[in-house]
Protein backbone atom coordinates (compact mmCIF):
# COMPACT_ATOMS: atom_id res chain seq x y z
CA UNK A 1 0.00 0.00 0.00
CA UNK A 2 1.25 3.62 -0.88
CA UNK A 3 0.21 6.56 1.40
CA UNK A 4 0.93 10.11 -0.11
CA UNK A 5 0.94 12.65 2.52
CA UNK A 6 0.32 16.49 1.40
CA UNK A 7 1.52 18.90 4.27
CA UNK A 8 3.43 22.14 4.73
CA UNK A 9 4.84 19.59 8.42
CA UNK A 10 6.46 16.18 6.61
CA UNK A 11 8.58 16.60 9.59
CA UNK A 12 5.97 16.34 12.15
CA UNK A 13 6.13 12.18 10.89
CA UNK A 14 9.23 11.20 11.01
CA UNK A 15 9.10 9.41 14.55
CA UNK A 16 5.37 7.97 13.64
CA UNK A 17 7.21 6.14 10.50
CA UNK A 18 9.89 4.97 12.47
CA UNK A 19 8.19 3.37 15.57
CA UNK A 20 5.85 0.82 16.22
CA UNK A 21 3.64 -1.41 13.72
CA UNK A 22 3.89 1.55 10.93
CA UNK A 23 7.49 1.64 11.35
CA UNK A 24 7.45 -2.12 10.99
CA UNK A 25 5.06 -2.68 8.06
CA UNK A 26 7.28 -0.16 6.21
CA UNK A 27 10.39 -1.54 7.29
CA UNK A 28 8.81 -5.33 5.59
CA UNK A 29 7.59 -3.08 2.33
CA UNK A 30 3.77 -3.91 3.14
CA UNK A 31 3.96 0.50 3.26
CA UNK A 32 5.11 3.21 1.51
CA UNK A 33 4.48 6.65 2.49
CA UNK A 34 5.80 9.76 0.19
CA UNK A 35 5.56 13.07 0.91
CA UNK A 36 4.57 16.04 -0.99
CA UNK A 37 5.62 19.03 0.83
CA UNK A 38 2.70 22.32 -0.13
CA UNK A 39 5.79 24.87 0.59
CA UNK A 40 6.78 23.69 -2.52
CA UNK A 41 3.40 24.83 -4.44
CA UNK A 42 3.32 28.23 -2.78
CA UNK A 43 3.46 31.60 -4.48
CA UNK A 44 5.49 34.50 -4.33
CA UNK A 45 9.17 34.95 -2.44
CA UNK A 46 7.27 33.81 0.39
CA UNK A 47 5.77 30.62 -0.91
CA UNK A 48 2.29 32.04 0.38
CA UNK A 49 -0.35 29.02 0.44
CA UNK A 50 -2.88 30.68 1.77
CA UNK A 51 -5.02 34.03 1.45
CA UNK A 52 -7.42 35.96 3.36
CA UNK A 53 -11.23 34.58 2.75
CA UNK A 54 -13.41 36.35 0.68
CA UNK A 55 -16.42 37.80 2.19
CA UNK A 56 -14.07 38.71 5.01
CA UNK A 57 -13.65 36.94 8.43
CA UNK A 58 -10.70 35.95 10.48
CA UNK A 59 -8.48 33.44 9.46
CA UNK A 60 -6.88 32.49 6.06
CA UNK A 61 -7.89 29.86 3.52
CA UNK A 62 -5.46 27.70 1.74
CA UNK A 63 -5.53 28.41 -1.84
CA UNK A 64 -6.85 25.84 -4.71
CA UNK A 65 -3.74 26.32 -7.14
CA UNK A 66 -1.78 25.77 -4.89
CA UNK A 67 -3.17 22.24 -3.52
CA UNK A 68 -4.15 21.33 -6.83
CA UNK A 69 -0.60 21.44 -7.59
CA UNK A 70 0.43 19.51 -4.79
CA UNK A 71 -2.45 17.01 -5.85
CA UNK A 72 -1.65 16.30 -9.14
CA UNK A 73 2.38 16.31 -8.49
CA UNK A 74 1.79 13.42 -5.86
CA UNK A 75 -0.17 11.42 -8.64
CA UNK A 76 2.59 12.08 -11.35
CA UNK A 77 5.37 10.59 -8.80
CA UNK A 78 3.20 6.99 -8.11
CA UNK A 79 2.91 3.95 -9.97
CA UNK A 80 -0.12 3.86 -8.40
CA UNK A 81 -3.61 5.53 -8.08
CA UNK A 82 -4.18 7.65 -5.32
CA UNK A 83 -7.58 7.84 -3.92
CA UNK A 84 -7.53 11.58 -2.75
CA UNK A 85 -8.95 12.40 0.79
CA UNK A 86 -9.42 15.42 2.02
CA UNK A 87 -8.94 16.22 5.96
CA UNK A 88 -11.20 18.31 7.21
CA UNK A 89 -13.81 18.54 10.10
CA UNK A 90 -16.73 18.48 7.24
CA UNK A 91 -15.87 15.27 5.62
CA UNK A 92 -17.86 11.80 6.79
CA UNK A 93 -17.00 10.62 9.76
CA UNK A 94 -13.82 8.17 9.98
CA UNK A 95 -15.00 4.91 11.36
CA UNK A 96 -13.98 1.27 11.41
CA UNK A 97 -15.78 0.35 8.48
CA UNK A 98 -14.48 3.42 6.66
CA UNK A 99 -10.81 1.85 7.90
CA UNK A 100 -11.53 -1.19 6.31
CA UNK A 101 -12.66 0.64 2.93
CA UNK A 102 -9.44 2.67 2.72
CA UNK A 103 -7.25 -0.32 3.20
CA UNK A 104 -8.15 -2.10 0.19
CA UNK A 105 -6.69 0.53 -1.77
CA UNK A 106 -3.36 0.66 -3.31
CA UNK A 107 -2.90 4.18 -3.00
CA UNK A 108 -4.10 7.01 -0.97
CA UNK A 109 -3.51 10.46 -0.86
CA UNK A 110 -3.96 12.08 2.67
CA UNK A 111 -4.49 15.96 2.46
CA UNK A 112 -3.79 17.76 5.81
CA UNK A 113 -4.82 21.56 5.68
CA UNK A 114 -3.88 24.20 8.21
CA UNK A 115 -5.06 27.71 8.93
CA UNK A 116 -8.67 28.10 8.56
CA UNK A 117 -9.97 25.34 5.97
CA UNK A 118 -9.61 24.94 2.08
CA UNK A 119 -10.70 26.79 -0.49
CA UNK A 120 -14.34 25.13 -1.27
CA UNK A 121 -13.09 24.42 -4.95
CA UNK A 122 -11.11 21.60 -4.29
CA UNK A 123 -13.81 19.63 -3.05
CA UNK A 124 -14.77 19.40 -6.61
CA UNK A 125 -10.89 17.76 -7.44
CA UNK A 126 -10.54 14.95 -4.93
CA UNK A 127 -12.56 11.38 -4.19
CA UNK A 128 -13.47 11.34 -0.67
CA UNK A 129 -13.62 13.87 2.52
CA UNK A 130 -13.01 12.21 5.71
CA UNK A 131 -13.40 13.85 9.48
CA UNK A 132 -11.24 12.13 12.01
CA UNK A 133 -14.20 13.35 14.33
CA UNK A 134 -16.62 16.31 15.67
CA UNK A 135 -13.50 18.48 17.14
CA UNK A 136 -11.59 20.58 15.66
CA UNK A 137 -7.14 20.57 15.25
CA UNK A 138 -4.77 23.22 13.89
CA UNK A 139 -4.16 20.70 11.14
CA UNK A 140 -4.85 17.19 9.41
CA UNK A 141 -1.45 16.11 10.13
CA UNK A 142 -3.12 13.92 13.21
CA UNK A 143 -5.89 12.97 11.27
CA UNK A 144 -3.46 11.42 8.86
CA UNK A 145 -1.83 9.35 11.31
CA UNK A 146 -4.62 8.18 12.74
CA UNK A 147 -6.21 7.07 9.39
CA UNK A 148 -2.40 5.23 8.51
CA UNK A 149 -2.87 3.55 11.57
CA UNK A 150 -5.44 1.98 11.50
CA UNK A 151 -5.43 1.56 7.93
CA UNK A 152 -1.86 -0.07 8.58
CA UNK A 153 -2.94 -2.30 11.01
CA UNK A 154 -5.23 -4.14 8.77
CA UNK A 155 -2.75 -4.80 6.02
CA UNK A 156 -1.98 -8.52 6.33
CA UNK A 157 0.75 -9.74 8.18
CA UNK A 158 1.35 -6.35 10.03
CA UNK A 159 -0.21 -7.39 13.68
CA UNK A 160 1.27 -11.19 13.46
CA UNK A 161 -1.64 -11.87 14.79
CA UNK A 162 -5.24 -11.80 12.28
CA UNK A 163 -7.00 -13.07 15.34
CA UNK A 164 -6.31 -10.05 17.02
CA UNK A 165 -8.24 -8.14 15.20
CA UNK A 166 -11.14 -10.26 15.05
CA UNK A 167 -12.28 -9.99 18.43
CA UNK A 168 -11.69 -6.20 19.44
CA UNK A 169 -13.98 -3.23 19.83
CA UNK A 170 -16.06 -2.31 16.73
CA UNK A 171 -14.83 -6.03 14.82
CA UNK A 172 -17.55 -7.70 12.41
CA UNK A 173 -17.19 -10.80 14.96
CA UNK A 174 -18.30 -8.37 17.84
CA UNK A 175 -21.00 -7.45 15.54
CA UNK A 176 -19.66 -3.18 15.89
CA UNK A 177 -20.07 -3.52 19.43
CA UNK A 178 -17.50 -2.77 22.58
CA UNK A 179 -15.02 -5.28 23.87
CA UNK A 180 -14.98 -7.21 26.73
CA UNK A 181 -13.20 -6.41 29.78
CA UNK A 182 -9.76 -7.75 29.81
CA UNK A 183 -7.19 -9.09 32.75
CA UNK A 184 -4.05 -10.34 33.37
CA UNK A 185 -1.67 -10.53 36.68
CA UNK A 186 -1.42 -10.39 39.23
CA UNK A 187 -4.79 -12.19 40.19
CA UNK A 188 -5.15 -9.92 42.92
CA UNK A 189 -4.61 -6.06 42.76
CA UNK A 190 -5.02 -3.99 46.37
CA UNK A 191 -7.98 -6.28 46.94
CA UNK A 192 -9.39 -6.39 43.06
CA UNK A 193 -9.75 -9.91 42.20
CA UNK A 194 -9.97 -11.55 38.42
CA UNK A 195 -13.61 -12.72 37.88
CA UNK A 196 -13.75 -16.54 38.61
CA UNK A 197 -14.95 -17.13 35.25
CA UNK A 198 -11.80 -16.46 33.95
CA UNK A 199 -9.83 -18.35 36.00
CA UNK A 200 -11.84 -21.68 35.59
CA UNK A 201 -10.68 -22.84 31.94
CA UNK A 202 -14.11 -23.53 30.43
CA UNK A 203 -14.19 -22.05 27.27
CA UNK A 204 -17.18 -22.13 26.63
CA UNK A 205 -18.41 -20.12 30.00
CA UNK A 206 -15.60 -17.56 29.31
CA UNK A 207 -16.72 -17.03 25.91
CA UNK A 208 -20.66 -16.71 27.18
CA UNK A 209 -19.44 -14.07 29.97
CA UNK A 210 -17.23 -11.97 26.99
CA UNK A 211 -20.49 -11.85 24.72
CA UNK A 212 -22.62 -10.93 27.66
CA UNK A 213 -20.31 -8.15 29.27
CA UNK A 214 -19.98 -7.13 25.98
CA UNK A 215 -23.58 -6.39 25.32
CA UNK A 216 -23.87 -4.86 28.69
CA UNK A 217 -20.56 -2.78 28.53
CA UNK A 218 -22.13 -1.40 25.17
CA UNK A 219 -26.07 -1.17 26.45
CA UNK A 220 -24.08 0.94 29.60
CA UNK A 221 -21.98 3.41 27.57
CA UNK A 222 -22.86 3.67 23.89
CA UNK A 223 -27.04 2.06 23.72
CA UNK A 224 -26.67 3.47 19.89
CA UNK A 225 -23.68 0.45 18.98
CA UNK A 226 -25.70 -2.41 20.28
CA UNK A 227 -27.00 -4.58 17.19
CA UNK A 228 -30.30 -5.27 16.88
CA UNK A 229 -30.13 -9.13 17.88
CA UNK A 230 -28.62 -7.81 21.12
CA UNK A 231 -31.49 -5.98 22.16
CA UNK A 232 -32.65 -6.79 24.72
CA UNK A 233 -36.32 -7.76 23.68
CA UNK A 234 -38.09 -5.66 26.65
CA UNK A 235 -36.72 -2.84 25.31
CA UNK A 236 -37.62 -3.12 21.45
CA UNK B 1 -1.59 23.71 31.76
CA UNK B 2 0.19 20.68 32.45
CA UNK B 3 -0.13 17.53 30.36
CA UNK B 4 1.57 14.51 31.34
CA UNK B 5 1.80 11.59 28.83
CA UNK B 6 1.97 7.73 29.85
CA UNK B 7 3.40 6.14 27.13
CA UNK B 8 5.77 3.34 25.87
CA UNK B 9 6.68 5.91 23.04
CA UNK B 10 7.93 9.25 24.26
CA UNK B 11 10.11 9.62 21.01
CA UNK B 12 6.55 10.07 18.62
CA UNK B 13 6.04 12.87 20.09
CA UNK B 14 9.26 14.72 19.86
CA UNK B 15 8.34 16.76 16.56
CA UNK B 16 4.69 17.27 17.52
CA UNK B 17 6.10 19.37 20.52
CA UNK B 18 8.31 21.33 18.52
CA UNK B 19 6.39 22.04 15.69
CA UNK B 20 3.21 24.47 15.00
CA UNK B 21 0.75 25.83 17.60
CA UNK B 22 1.55 23.46 20.64
CA UNK B 23 5.41 24.24 19.63
CA UNK B 24 4.58 27.82 20.33
CA UNK B 25 2.31 26.95 23.45
CA UNK B 26 5.14 25.57 24.85
CA UNK B 27 7.73 27.80 24.22
CA UNK B 28 5.19 30.74 25.33
CA UNK B 29 4.84 28.57 28.33
CA UNK B 30 0.99 28.43 28.19
CA UNK B 31 1.76 24.44 28.36
CA UNK B 32 4.06 21.88 29.42
CA UNK B 33 4.38 18.41 28.88
CA UNK B 34 5.93 15.75 30.39
CA UNK B 35 5.93 11.67 29.80
CA UNK B 36 6.37 9.06 32.10
CA UNK B 37 7.64 5.91 30.55
CA UNK B 38 5.71 2.78 31.21
CA UNK B 39 8.91 1.10 30.58
CA UNK B 40 10.35 2.35 33.72
CA UNK B 41 7.74 1.12 36.06
CA UNK B 42 7.88 -2.50 34.25
CA UNK B 43 8.79 -5.85 35.77
CA UNK B 44 11.81 -7.91 35.57
CA UNK B 45 14.66 -8.09 33.23
CA UNK B 46 12.47 -7.37 30.16
CA UNK B 47 10.74 -4.74 31.73
CA UNK B 48 7.72 -6.05 30.58
CA UNK B 49 4.49 -3.88 31.19
CA UNK B 50 2.14 -6.58 29.45
CA UNK B 51 0.69 -10.74 30.25
CA UNK B 52 -1.38 -12.42 28.33
CA UNK B 53 -5.04 -12.18 28.93
CA UNK B 54 -6.84 -14.66 31.80
CA UNK B 55 -10.03 -17.16 29.92
CA UNK B 56 -7.36 -16.94 27.01
CA UNK B 57 -7.78 -14.97 23.63
CA UNK B 58 -5.05 -13.69 21.45
CA UNK B 59 -2.88 -10.60 22.19
CA UNK B 60 -1.49 -9.31 25.05
CA UNK B 61 -2.96 -7.05 28.46
CA UNK B 62 -1.49 -4.11 29.40
CA UNK B 63 -0.47 -4.71 33.41
CA UNK B 64 -2.83 -2.79 36.41
CA UNK B 65 0.62 -2.88 38.80
CA UNK B 66 2.79 -1.39 36.04
CA UNK B 67 -0.18 1.32 34.67
CA UNK B 68 -0.76 2.33 38.42
CA UNK B 69 3.12 2.71 39.06
CA UNK B 70 3.77 4.95 36.08
CA UNK B 71 -0.03 7.13 37.32
CA UNK B 72 1.24 7.50 40.56
CA UNK B 73 5.01 8.37 39.54
CA UNK B 74 3.25 11.17 37.04
CA UNK B 75 1.20 12.76 39.77
CA UNK B 76 4.25 12.62 42.12
CA UNK B 77 5.96 14.88 40.10
CA UNK B 78 3.36 17.27 38.80
CA UNK B 79 2.93 20.33 40.75
CA UNK B 80 -0.66 20.67 40.13
CA UNK B 81 -3.70 17.71 40.17
CA UNK B 82 -3.74 15.85 37.37
CA UNK B 83 -7.26 14.41 35.66
CA UNK B 84 -6.09 11.27 34.81
CA UNK B 85 -7.45 10.08 31.30
CA UNK B 86 -7.80 6.79 30.11
CA UNK B 87 -7.31 6.84 26.03
CA UNK B 88 -9.71 3.42 25.10
CA UNK B 89 -11.94 3.20 22.17
CA UNK B 90 -14.48 2.37 25.00
CA UNK B 91 -14.42 5.77 25.97
CA UNK B 92 -16.63 8.35 25.72
CA UNK B 93 -16.27 9.25 22.41
CA UNK B 94 -14.25 13.00 22.26
CA UNK B 95 -15.86 15.71 20.90
CA UNK B 96 -15.37 19.59 20.68
CA UNK B 97 -18.28 19.94 23.85
CA UNK B 98 -15.04 17.34 25.41
CA UNK B 99 -11.93 19.54 24.46
CA UNK B 100 -13.31 22.52 26.04
CA UNK B 101 -13.94 21.02 28.93
CA UNK B 102 -10.63 19.26 29.69
CA UNK B 103 -8.62 22.40 28.37
CA UNK B 104 -10.27 24.06 31.72
CA UNK B 105 -7.89 21.76 33.83
CA UNK B 106 -4.70 22.77 35.20
CA UNK B 107 -3.26 19.33 34.40
CA UNK B 108 -4.47 15.85 32.82
CA UNK B 109 -2.57 12.78 32.47
CA UNK B 110 -3.39 10.78 29.17
CA UNK B 111 -2.64 7.33 29.25
CA UNK B 112 -1.66 5.67 26.44
CA UNK B 113 -1.93 1.50 25.83
CA UNK B 114 -0.54 -0.20 23.42
CA UNK B 115 -1.28 -4.22 23.20
CA UNK B 116 -4.60 -5.57 23.10
CA UNK B 117 -6.34 -3.48 25.72
CA UNK B 118 -6.19 -2.37 29.19
CA UNK B 119 -6.34 -4.77 32.90
CA UNK B 120 -10.04 -3.84 33.77
CA UNK B 121 -9.26 -3.15 36.68
CA UNK B 122 -7.35 -0.15 36.03
CA UNK B 123 -10.68 1.87 35.38
CA UNK B 124 -11.26 1.96 38.96
CA UNK B 125 -8.04 4.31 39.24
CA UNK B 126 -8.81 7.44 36.36
CA UNK B 127 -11.21 10.07 36.02
CA UNK B 128 -12.06 9.55 32.98
CA UNK B 129 -11.75 7.28 29.64
CA UNK B 130 -12.15 8.85 26.21
CA UNK B 131 -11.98 7.02 22.92
CA UNK B 132 -11.09 8.95 19.78
CA UNK B 133 -13.47 7.82 18.02
CA UNK B 134 -14.94 4.14 16.57
CA UNK B 135 -12.12 2.35 15.14
CA UNK B 136 -9.23 0.63 16.56
CA UNK B 137 -5.26 2.00 16.50
CA UNK B 138 -2.34 0.36 18.03
CA UNK B 139 -1.82 2.55 20.83
CA UNK B 140 -3.32 5.70 22.50
CA UNK B 141 -0.26 7.88 21.08
CA UNK B 142 -2.18 9.55 18.04
CA UNK B 143 -5.54 9.61 20.41
CA UNK B 144 -3.20 11.99 22.72
CA UNK B 145 -1.41 14.04 19.91
CA UNK B 146 -5.55 15.01 18.64
CA UNK B 147 -6.32 15.97 22.62
CA UNK B 148 -3.51 17.51 23.12
CA UNK B 149 -3.47 19.78 19.66
CA UNK B 150 -7.69 19.80 19.81
CA UNK B 151 -7.38 21.14 24.02
CA UNK B 152 -4.31 23.54 23.36
CA UNK B 153 -5.59 25.87 20.41
CA UNK B 154 -8.56 26.87 22.73
CA UNK B 155 -5.80 28.02 25.38
CA UNK B 156 -6.08 31.62 25.47
CA UNK B 157 -3.51 33.77 22.97
CA UNK B 158 -2.21 30.38 21.06
CA UNK B 159 -4.20 30.73 17.97
CA UNK B 160 -3.81 34.65 17.75
CA UNK B 161 -7.07 35.49 16.83
CA UNK B 162 -9.50 34.20 19.20
CA UNK B 163 -12.46 35.19 16.66
CA UNK B 164 -11.82 32.24 14.39
CA UNK B 165 -12.23 29.71 17.53
CA UNK B 166 -15.66 31.24 17.12
CA UNK B 167 -16.57 30.77 13.71
CA UNK B 168 -15.91 27.04 12.94
CA UNK B 169 -17.32 23.40 12.76
CA UNK B 170 -18.93 22.77 15.82
CA UNK B 171 -18.69 26.27 17.79
CA UNK B 172 -21.26 27.33 20.06
CA UNK B 173 -21.81 30.26 17.72
CA UNK B 174 -22.35 27.67 14.88
CA UNK B 175 -24.76 25.80 17.08
CA UNK B 176 -22.57 22.87 16.47
CA UNK B 177 -23.17 22.59 12.49
CA UNK B 178 -20.44 22.48 9.82
CA UNK B 179 -18.75 25.39 9.16
CA UNK B 180 -20.06 27.31 6.01
CA UNK B 181 -17.80 27.69 2.57
CA UNK B 182 -14.71 29.54 2.02
CA UNK B 183 -13.14 31.09 -0.87
CA UNK B 184 -9.66 32.65 -1.36
CA UNK B 185 -8.22 34.13 -4.07
CA UNK B 186 -7.66 33.33 -7.43
CA UNK B 187 -11.41 34.26 -7.84
CA UNK B 188 -11.39 31.93 -11.17
CA UNK B 189 -9.60 28.48 -11.21
CA UNK B 190 -10.08 26.56 -13.75
CA UNK B 191 -13.26 28.07 -14.89
CA UNK B 192 -14.93 28.07 -11.04
CA UNK B 193 -15.91 30.86 -9.73
CA UNK B 194 -16.29 31.92 -6.31
CA UNK B 195 -19.76 33.12 -5.12
CA UNK B 196 -20.59 36.98 -6.19
CA UNK B 197 -22.01 37.29 -2.71
CA UNK B 198 -18.87 37.07 -1.06
CA UNK B 199 -17.27 39.54 -3.85
CA UNK B 200 -19.66 42.45 -3.49
CA UNK B 201 -18.87 43.49 0.46
CA UNK B 202 -22.55 43.52 2.00
CA UNK B 203 -21.71 41.94 5.08
CA UNK B 204 -25.52 41.30 6.01
CA UNK B 205 -26.01 39.51 2.61
CA UNK B 206 -23.10 37.50 3.77
CA UNK B 207 -23.55 36.55 6.80
CA UNK B 208 -26.96 35.26 5.78
CA UNK B 209 -25.41 33.36 2.68
CA UNK B 210 -23.06 31.66 5.38
CA UNK B 211 -25.79 30.73 7.63
CA UNK B 212 -27.64 29.93 4.88
CA UNK B 213 -24.70 27.45 3.62
CA UNK B 214 -23.58 25.72 6.77
CA UNK B 215 -27.45 24.99 7.45
CA UNK B 216 -27.84 23.17 4.19
CA UNK B 217 -24.30 21.37 4.56
CA UNK B 218 -25.09 20.19 7.79
CA UNK B 219 -28.04 18.93 6.78
CA UNK B 220 -27.07 17.15 3.59
CA UNK B 221 -23.62 15.52 5.50
CA UNK B 222 -24.75 15.27 9.10
CA UNK B 223 -28.57 15.51 9.62
CA UNK B 224 -27.92 14.75 12.79
CA UNK B 225 -25.81 17.82 14.20
CA UNK B 226 -28.45 19.95 12.80
CA UNK B 227 -30.05 21.86 16.16
CA UNK B 228 -33.76 22.20 16.17
CA UNK B 229 -34.11 25.31 15.69
CA UNK B 230 -32.70 25.28 12.08
CA UNK B 231 -34.59 22.26 11.05
CA UNK B 232 -36.96 22.83 8.20
CA UNK B 233 -40.37 23.20 9.53
CA UNK B 234 -41.58 20.35 6.69
CA UNK B 235 -39.62 18.14 8.66
CA UNK B 236 -40.65 18.34 12.52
Amino acid sequence: MRIGIVTLFPDLFEPFLRLGFVGKAIAQGQLEVCFENLRDHGLGVHKSVDDTPYGGGSGMVMRVDCLMGALESAQAKSPVPLRKVLLTPQGRPFRQPVARELARHAGLLLVCGRYEGFDERIRLFVDDEISLGDFVMTGGEVAAMAITEACVRLLPGVLGNEASIDEESFSESLEGMLEYPQYTRPATFRGLEVPEVLKGGDHAKVASWRRQQARERTHSRRPELVPAAEQDPRRR
